[in-house]
């Protein structure tokens, strides 16, 4: 057992932090399982309850932390961290953190244009869209709630694409359509997500979610698709590298 | 005047809204601009009060007008658009916009590392940094609020850091102490304002914000800078192009 060192500059609250930040780290304690209570951690590590207080609190506030009131303290699942850099894709960077991916469909269906969707793709006003509309878990767990537009002339009927989630989407457009997505345009602002979607993906009214537009190009840099995403700010983090 | 088509398969609203757009794209009406009334609206057009009062519900709803109470509606400033595929200088970006970028310095301290700067930054927890929390505005209006943190040995006393604002940050330790920023690494989640923030960012509680948090590297890919930005989700918007 790791002790706290009462002589060090390092306050005794910052020290119990960094003690249960280590344990989290090394998976003393794993995602989602309780941990000790204030009680039983301030006797362990020999400290007041107003220490062992603080220290908890602190870390509810990062986020490392969450309580459920009259159970105890847990351990947050770590972020879903995403990288901007290059393309990706939401499957793919899951399988990667060893996440299961799945889709569920929540509509698709050929729809008259809307006037946003025909701007982003140069589109007439008189032309169809496929409207696919998908709420994409992590082991089973909402994330994101994503509408893809695509135009019905590209996709001809749209039977194929109704087996999306078995098979990425870009990979049916490449495999049944020859439309290779070669580049896209995303832009991204945080949001209050509305009260629709806040049940489709489970969190609170209210919860802040970042709000993803992307517009995909293929191979002759034509629009094929305009993609709307509301993305959880709880579970996902987003980086990029600058250079 | 352009007219309305009302044979057209196009809802009316849906032409009204179009043509406020194409009004503020053409700075018919600028930003900060008072529209006419739905009243007038409706007049001007022949549409009933239903249609226009639909349309600007819609645009009020997107973000393209905002209305204050008894007074009327009005066209929302745009948001200030920032790239994410490279470099970037808020200072920069605003000028490119035709927006003069003003810094208020909040504090400048030599204070002892906090545990998790030290841990981002590399740094022994016994040792100094320097604090600079600035409120960055474009046109007089706060739009981040940013707070920088550098290891206190790398720029010995901190009477030129006083330039800041004056002078780049980055241009700062270029010039006065050799060190060139040339990479960095950057997250950013959506999270809602604290209480303490709102009031400098001038931005209602629990509104929607990005943090950013940012460590900059030097030529020699040591961390030089930890900063963390709180940005306002109403007034700026990060686009990136995935190829």
């Amino acid at each position: 057992m790791k002790n706290l060192d009462s002589s060090s500059f390092v306050p005794l609250y910052h020290q119990l932090k960094e003690i249960i930040v280590e344990n989290i780290e090394n998976n003393v304690w794993n995602p989602d399982d309780k941990i000790p209570s204030e009680h039983q951690l301030s006797e362990h590590y020999c400290v007041s309850r107003n220490t062992t207080k603080r220290a908890i609190d602190d870390l509810v506030q990062e986020g490392v932390l969450y309580r459920v009131q009259g159970t105890g303290t847990f351990v947050t699942r770590p972020k879903i961290e995403q990288s901007l850099s290059g393309f990706y894709s939401f499957s793919k960077v899951l399988k990667e953190k060893g996440l299961k991916p799945t889709d569920t469909i929540l509509e698709i269906k050929v729809d008259k244009v809307p006037p946003q969707v025909a701007q982003e793709l140069g589109m007439n006003r008189d032309e169809d869209v496929v409207v696919l509309r998908r709420l994409r878990c992590a082991n089973g767990e909402p994330i994101i709630l994503e509408t893809s537009y695509i135009p019905n002339r590209l996709v001809g009927n749209i039977d194929q694409m109704k087996l999306v989630g078995e098979k990425p989407l870009y990979d049916i457009l490449a495999d049944e359509y020859d439309i290779l997505v070669t580049s896209a345009k995303e832009t991204f602002e945080p949001v209050l997500i509305k009260p629709a979607d806040a049940s489709f993906l489970q969190v609170k009214q209210g919860s802040p979610v970042l709000l993803l537009e992307r517009v995909a190009f293929d191979q002759r840099k034509m629009p094929v698709e305009y993609c709307k995403s509301i993305v959880r700010g709880d579970r996902c983090r987003f980086y990029t590298e600058l250079i």
